[in-house]
């Protein structure tokens, strides 16, 4: 694992290698993508069920659907321990985005003039959740819910099924959050089908959720088309600590990202000498007891860094360069860095402050910006899910205190009917 | 004009052809503006005024950079009649957009456990203001305001500049709003500079304004590696409007719209088959007189409908199935439509407000989601310029709360290091 004196001369080239770690590069799998894109487009359901025996290793069978029954199985399958921790999730959740809700608003002049804005849940979105070994019921709670508190009315689930069989838990947890429409398909497809609409899966407003390149290239394809949540790419931690952080709990913290992927980065920014460097002992002791170790020891070797700095000052300047997507301060005063923390998906404060406890239960979104777009996405949220419409009401008297202006700036502009329609109305 | 029943038998797909009016086809030109992009990646400057010189007639010059001095020129010249309504403008704009700045919040639990969300400006953002045969003072003020208003520390403001010269009147606006840096370079290359940064152009975090489908299509392209506002097409009217309405204001709105550009839609939905009618013969008797004649009857011919329908809850249907940007209620109970209007940018209620209030100076913005974007899209706002931040803080308690749980949903995705983490801290 990389270690970095900001002091030293060659510094500012090498950290600069890690605000730049994004490399996004879609350029090779666009042809692809957009190919995939067309296809469903042109062949719909034909075309979806080609992809799925390419990908998926089965033919589609006769629908694509998940049905209810499929999903009530599944969560009667599931044990109580299991249960209780879904249902958790989803209730902390769903508490926490709800504060997100934002209110319908006007306000009034005294000449009568009402402004305003309106608040409108989507009417339709499309939630992507990836497949692959494991399951991820985190990532369908993740995206629902915001949704479901939004008011989103049709909620479309789409995720890949390998030889058609979609993990049980995940399953289970569709039921728990009754989600009336989910389909057995995956990959850039499955964005297309819900971006246009084929003969099974309904075209929808917004299509947010994870997935690999050709996913995040195909969401970036249909963006304009529909919204989208964000592009993001490989997780990523930053902490801050200081000498009243456990060296133990850092590196298992560390750790936890760097299971995840191999492109994933872990980064500890300190001005403790001390602490950085027992820090980078404590890691390479864990990390062989692992199971994902060889993912592991791939993402800290490759792409972890630990900086030491000079100052707390520069710890917090430096970490917001680089924008991380989860961003801990282990220290006794997280608080007091909150002010000049700029660029972060999300804050964990404190030493009981895990950044696992957010993925699944504390109750904010998982679904962060990564590679440094910290510096302009926000986490996926109820926002995410419902559009703002301007109100404008006025009476003549407010018009006719407006009407000189605004016919100076149409004619200033141009635009002569644009003069007349305030002409009109109040000569 | 195209005058459709919604009784008819051929309405729906005549209908649907309104719906999908959309044809933002960038494949045409997507080749040409990655070529663009790549070019200003790899030459910086130098491809900038090499595309100056083709698109702008002009070299460069020593600098692309507009000077304080050329803004203060230029509002020293312009009179005092339209200082004030740009000031005006300014003060309303600005007023209504601090009623959308989002607060910070934190929640606590009994535990002690702390969420919350902060709100943070977005530290550089980059305006794109379109040039041509006009000025567009407006569209500088509804970017560059919500950008102020919410913090943003720089603002870029890039503009092309025929031959050299950008117009007086949007200099002057630039003095007015205190723009600090702006540049003459328009096009897919402006956009390119504004998001990865050239000797002279910033690389900023946020790109948003209007433009052609270059710019679009360039800014769909860096999409990702930068945040933007929307993807927007030609500008458009829907007016629902019922016998109270004044025929001849109507048809002036609905012209406003169609002297914008030939691409320009506009559309009245009536159930008052007199009213539909004498509005036709209305905007036929205008139309000659307009200075822009040509733009708006093309306009008119080709993109405008009016459609007469069986009663006031289908006309709302339909608009919604339209989503117009700007959306006109010209009736004596416009308020009462307000539940039910799903999918508009703006919403103008009542007979004292023409939708051109709303482009200069009622104060919300003008930029707004067009062919039927305004299903997802919002209108741009403070929103664009800020982003936020998750906020976690737990203590013992509050961790071992949730403890098992966390475990057991780690257990179950796999993710043993993530697991630990909890563990570690609790037993």
């Amino acid at each position: 694992m990389k270690v970095l004196y900001s002091r030293d001369l060659g510094f500012r080239s090498e950290f600069d290698l890690l605000v730049n770690r994004s490399d996004n590069d879609m350029a090779d799998v666009m042809p692809i993508v957009t190919e995939i894109i067309n296809d469903v487009r042109n062949r719909g359901d034909v075309a979806l069920k080609e992809q799925i025996l390419k990908f998926d290793g089965w033919d589609g069978g006769d629908s694509l659907a998940i049905s209810k029954d499929e999903m009530k199985e599944a969560f009667n399958n599931t044990n109580n321990k299991m249960k209780e921790a879904l249902n958790l999730a989803k209730d902390r959740i769903k508490n926490y985005h709800k504060k997100q809700l934002e209110k319908t608003w006007l306000s009034f002049e005294e000449n009568g003039s009402i402004l305003g804005q309106k608040i409108t849940p989507i009417d339709k979105a499309g939630l992507y959740i990836p497949g692959g070994k494991a399951a991820y019921p985190s990532s369908l709670l993740m995206n629902a819910i915001p949704a479901i508190v939004a008011g989103v009315k049709q909620i479309i689930v789409c995720t890949p099924a390998t030889n058609g069989k979609v993990p049980e838990l995940l399953l289970a947890a569709m039921y728990i959050l009754d989600i009336k429409k989910a389909f057995k398909v995956g990959g850039a497809g499955a964005i297309a089908a819900m971006a246009y609409g084929t003969k099974s899966i309904p075209k929808v407003d917004v299509i947010t959720g994870p997935g690999n390149i050709f996913v995040a290239t195909a969401k970036k394809l249909v963006f304009g088309d529909v919204n989208i949540d964000m592009i993001a790419g490989p997780s990523e931690i930053g902490v801050i600590a200081d000498d009243s952080a456990n060296v133990h709990h850092i590196a298992i913290d560390l750790l936890s990202q760097a299971e995840h992927d191999e492109l994933a980065s872990s980064f500890l920014i300190t001005h403790s000498k001390d602490f950085a460097l027992k820090l980078k002992d404590e890691i390479y002791r864990i990390l062989p007891n692992l199971k994902r170790y060889e993912i592991a020891k791939k993402s800290i070797e490759n792409k972890g860094a630990i900086i030491i700095t000079q100052n707390k000052d520069e710890s917090i300047a430096l970490m917001n360069e680089l924008a991380v997507e989860h961003l801990e301060i282990a220290t006794n005063d997280a608080f007091s860095y909150l002010p000049f923390i700029k660029n972060a998906g999300a804050i964990f404060l404190g030493h009981y402050t895990p950044e696992a406890i957010g993925d699944y239960l504390a109750g904010p979104n998982h679904t962060l910006p990564t590679g440094g777009s910290a510096r302009f996405f926000s986490p996926l949220g109820v926002n995410n899910f419902i559009k703002k419409s301007s109100i404008i009401s006025m009476n003549k008297n407010g018009l006719n205190e407006l009407s000189k202006a605004c016919m100076a700036l149409a004619d200033a502009e141009g635009l002569e009917a644009h003069k007349l329609s305030v002409e009109v109305r109040t000569n």
